[in-house]
């Protein structure tokens, strides 16, 4: 087995599809693409577009590497909403309005490839764990945040899937008993203070209330079009009042973050997702909120990062699916 | 290999000392034994009780069913605080103010047996897991309530111990950022709602406030006796204030397990403690609140179960003993 041997990866997102090709022992993502989901044309729409772009990425690296087909040994796939590994159906996502749809068979036959299918925020997890932020950790837990707030928990090497494939809904965690009433249904949850929308949504309140900022010039006074990321660039601009904002978004996911270490005690805490752009302006005061809540004992063996890998899903999915191949028996 | 073989379980507490022995296979608890902690006299003292209780334990066990000493194949310890497991070192155990205290080196000393030290909380999760409420469970939360609030979490039959042996803080799970302040510093933790201390400090403020409940004559109108025992009595003898402060319990306590279902997606939840004879009056406000917060995908895969073992910190303390000798080859 002397060439080198190769597994796709795809994360589905509700926004964007993204595809590469990741060497199976591990390695930079190669022949990245991603393009617009358009979820509403219906699941198998976006089944044609996934296999289209996986097809033609492994196409463009076995040209580059003078490779054969057989070189491809499976196919990673992260996806929002609950997932049974088992089956490869994703029980429920309502970002893509997908309700029992068998994934897994859908894509497998189309390809050559053995397909295994998991939730987006365990293979972006997975993804920093294997290749990222956490490379190395036995423990680490991960927290993206995104439209909402997700999570995953891997424990000595292999994601912590639950009884029923559900476990890492970090983001439902209550923080407030009688607080901030969530999309969920529950109050006070850590997404009602720290997802993107959230972070907008109390930026938008301040500058109703008539607190000065460059945020309204930065959208020209139509407080509608402010989203996370326009609080991030104000926040970098140097913004008293976006930081401000950030300072409290800090407090809370320092809260969420806090309790994850009281629980699980991780060697590491990966952050992602355009939060992290904030950089310092996010991570001391998140840092000072997690040593004031959890004990320090905890904090001292635990190391607070942003991701580093640039598509975490996409290396996460084939890194799930290269964890497979490479415990089996080589034949 | 056909004679029974057995391991000693010793639950070290800031009370009492509890010691039995318990068939390698799994079984009840015999010879059980029971003696205040008295830690004040120090750690050796309490080692020197620790040992005697267990030889006598032994001694009558096999004296009952004409065994050898040989047919005694380690010994399980279980103490409040965090411990290396490694070393065998009590790290810090505020309740018996042991500091880096050699615990297994101390007792291996003076027994003929090898011997395991874990903390409390996980012992206790372990034995409800082994032999108690949530046999045969692949994953499962202990919650502990008593003069803290512990906690364990079992994952696929193991103790899930974290980076440096310190998970399992369920108690000092943040739930109200800017609630009730906690013996820990923190604010709003779990503890400072639903420990026994804290039930019985809710009861007493109200009373305080001149509240009508039967809770003053239990006492004889001395506010400071009351304890969270007093507090069940009266739920039991149906006093609708104690039931009030018990309902508000059990939806902090609801609140806490419903992050917990949401993190973890266990198959099973078990409450320990003397919380739980008050049954269904802590029961079942507590679903409804666990319901009302968590996903119902992953609170319809989950039990929330009391315990059932008497001594679930010895049961399990043994048990952790005999996975280790089950899993060693047999000569």
């Amino acid at each position: 087995m002397s060439r080198p041997r190769w597994v796709v990866g795809v994360d589905i997102g509700g926004t964007n599809l993204v595809a590469g090709v990741v060497p199976l022992e591990g390695g930079e993502p190669r022949a990245l693409r991603t393009q617009p989901t358009l979820s509403h044309r219906g699941p198998e729409a976006v089944v044609t577009d996934v296999v289209r772009m996986a097809r033609t990425a492994v196409r463009e690296v076995l040209a580059e590497i003078e490779g054969k087909p057989e070189d491809v040994v499976g196919m990673g796939v992260g996806c929002p909403g609950p997932v049974d590994r088992q089956s490869g159906v994703v029980i429920e996502s309502p970002n893509l309005r997908w309700v029992d749809y068998p994934l897994r068979e859908r894509i497998e036959a189309l390809v050559d490839w053995p397909v295994v299918v998991d939730n987006d925020a365990n293979c972006a997890t997975y993804g920093e764990w294997w290749q990222g932020a956490g490379k190395g950790c036995s423990s680490l837990v991960g927290v993206i945040i995104g439209t909402g707030v997700g999570g995953g928990f891997i424990y000595e090497g292999r994601i912590v899937h639950g009884a029923s494939d559900g476990a890492g809904e970090v983001g439902h965690m209550t923080l407030n008993v009688s607080g901030r009433r969530c999309a969920c249904g529950n109050e006070g949850c850590l997404e009602a203070y720290a997802s993107g929308p959230a972070i907008a949504a109390r930026a938008r309140e301040g500058l109703e209330a008539g607190t000065e900022s460059v945020l309204t010039s930065l959208v020209d006074g139509v407080f509608d079009d402010i989203t996370a990321a326009t609080v991030y660039e104000a926040v970098v601009m140097g913004d008293p009042y976006a930081t401000e904002v950030m300072t409290e978004t800090a407090k809370f996911l320092g809260a969420g973050i806090a309790n994850l270490i009281n629980i699980l005690n991780p060697e590491a805490v990966v952050v992602m997702g355009g939060v992290t752009r904030a950089g310092d302006h996010l991570f001391v005061p998140l840092q000072a909120e997690v040593r004031r809540r959890a004990f320090k004992a905890l904090v001292d063996a635990c190391r607070i990062l942003p991701a580093r890998l640039p598509e975490s899903g996409v290396v996460g999915a084939a890194g799930m699916m290269a964890a497979g191949v490479r415990s089996q028996p080589t034949a």
